[in-house]
């Protein structure tokens, strides 16, 4: 049984310019070319008071068919929601699906998104590394996330470097798992990373950053961006 | 375009008993019904080794209808995998799928599975206490751990109980995000968290421990469980 068709109307998205994980969300909205509203919320400002967890980023809020409103968290079910309505809403006009049809490649990208998105985004998230300050002063924040980052981009390197074509992590097209790997590339700059073990992801980062819909999602053209903080 | 069928043959999973991501796959295999030989590994012997990530747990190894062998890591990725074998060869006589039909419903269902896979598990996992010990001893781990769990579980709890039904986190069957909150739980345990603040997920555990692909998947009852470690 196929899934129902997915309506995704009134988009508005709670984003931050430097999250990595809106990053991904937005390069899936200009991907299957969803109108939307940004709303930007500043993280740093926010943290303290998000008592209900509303001012988490990414967050999508849309309108159903019928009008009734929806919010949504996590960037991976916000992807995935939004390839379902580009796929139903545009089943032939429209981009290839971010979930690739072949069911092992299809697999292999969302075990590399998940490699990124579980493995390695969260172990190096600033919140994270604060409550590790919290409760010890001493500690290295920096170490612990680089570590982790390292870890990650190398198991995504074993999967991708497995690619017949090197502009892709999985297969011959843009999937979820470059939406991932592209912003964490990113995060791995931040914390000075040395990216030379990771050819094949330095790769897809180049393709993909020639891409409109990696352009118009970049952190630097937000509307909240800012060039130092 | 529906996906291509999937045909999961001569399926082997690697697994340690406590790994709450083993769990999670354990009861996608028993749920939809696929035989699968049993690998133990035993994490914290096979730790100092993992050079090349093969001692990484869960794992599934698959011969597809060709023949050929496949191996896949990342329990969601799996999760989705065996779903779409399940649902493929048993389109009438087999159980729900785990990603529920209705569109908004699938996404909550994942949201809350990566509240758990990603905004919880990876901050309490064992590996990742021992690397903050490893750059500052003095690092009270179980209190970094703890309080990713009080987070993590408070989001899924408040999504939760806006489902109609208590005995499921969404929609009227097990779904992804079942499979996930009931291992978090037991971790959530083992930490010494309070779980008064989370009725409704108390509530979808216990119904999901009555069910028979839960219990089969439960550590307890594993091949490799040990009654102290």
């Amino acid at each position: 049984m196929p899934p129902a068709r997915v309506a995704l109307r009134d988009v508005s998205l709670a984003s931050y310019w430097r999250s990595s994980c809106s990053w991904r969300v937005r390069v899936a909205l200009a991907y299957h070319q969803v109108p939307f509203t940004y709303v930007a919320v500043n993280l740093l400002e926010n943290e303290q008071q998000d008592v209900s967890g509303m001012a988490q980023v990414p967050r999508l809020d849309w309108s159903d068919a019928s009008g009734t409103r929806h919010t949504l968290t996590q960037s991976l079910a916000i992807i995935e929601l939004i390839d379902e309505a580009g796929m139903s809403a545009l089943p032939t006009a429209g981009r290839p699906s971010l979930l690739p049809t072949s069911p092992v490649t299809r697999a292999r990208a969302r075990e590399i998104a998940e490699i990124i998105n579980s493995g390695t985004q969260p172990l190096q998230n600033l919140n994270h590394i604060k409550a590790i300050k919290g409760v010890s002063e001493g500690v290295d924040g920096r170490a612990i996330g680089g570590a982790a980052i390292v870890k990650g981009l190398a198991s995504a390197e074993r999967l991708a470097a497995a690619n017949h074509d090197a502009r892709f992590c999985v297969g011959s097209h843009t999937s979820i798992a470059d939406l991932c790997v592209v912003p964490q590339l990113n995060n791995a700059r931040r914390f000075d990373v040395d990216l030379t073990p990771y050819p094949r992801l330095r790769a897809v980062e180049e393709h993909s950053l020639t891409l409109p819909f990696f352009r118009a999602a970049h952190p630097e053209v937000q509307p909240d961006a800012k060039k130092s903080v």
